[in-house]
């Protein structure tokens, strides 16, 4: 049973060629992954941009706590967009990701990039310097968006 | 809906009420926030239980960063969870998690004090130190849903 198990993680594993950290059950749980981590993502980015727009006060703490959870989480959801995870479950994914993998994966690294910029600027308490750095951030995701995700 | 809506919604949610940090545009999306981080913390926990129960060869780094994702997400699913979230999305809470609220945050407490000694259990490097934590973990998540999640 067990080793019958192993086989199914390691099928499993090579269909998605992914590595060992980034595997999932199915296609379905990948898309789900994904989708989960964007979504969480985006609550505590649209935060910062509360505070960047000058729709709620600013809160430099909570600009920090919010700039954190993006550092984190913006790591996460591109080992959700594997081989075969194209279907599965409703998806705005366009089949682009998986056609042009060079392009996708340069905006995955646009937004590692400035999430961690993010951050840094949120510790600054300065406010223009979060306006900047959201703005930044914000045309990454743009960038993506417009290019791979369906309307 | 568009990125700039998604923003500008997240920014009229932050307008009102409750700590900054933990604000929702509608039912809807707390509801949808607090199963997508509960996901998310499920996958990397998933893997870390897979070395645990001997279902994967244990690889001490990928420990690590699961762990760290967990002990980081498992912040976030309790804000989701305010008033007036009982509702509004498909939902497995039961009604209980907020007629019982003490025994909720308790709950949600134990995972967070549980969540970073699994994350010091992977830095260890040693497999039997990571089980022992793990199946404490376990045994909170277990609690947990056994008495405020639906079958």
């Amino acid at each position: 049973m067990k080793f019958a198990a192993s086989l199914a993680a390691a099928a499993a594993a090579a269909a998605f060629a992914a590595p060992a950290s980034a595997q999932f059950a199915k296609a379905e749980d990948a898309i789900k992954y994904r989708q989960s981590a964007l979504f969480v993502m985006g609550q505590h980015f649209g935060r910062i941009g509360a505070m960047a727009n000058g729709r709620v006060p600013y809160d430099a703490k909570a600009a920090v706590e919010n700039a954190e959870v993006v550092a984190t989480v913006a790591k996460l959801p591109w080992a959700g967009f594997g081989a075969g995870t194209e279907k599965g479950r409703d998806t705005r994914a366009k089949p682009e990701i998986w056609l042009e993998p060079a392009k996708f994966k340069d905006h995955q690294e646009k937004l590692q990039a400035e999430a961690p910029k993010l951050l840094a600027a949120a510790r600054t308490s300065n406010l223009d310097t979060l306006k900047t750095a959201f703005g930044a951030a914000a045309r990454t995701c743009k960038g993506c968006h417009d290019d791979f995700r369906k309307e």
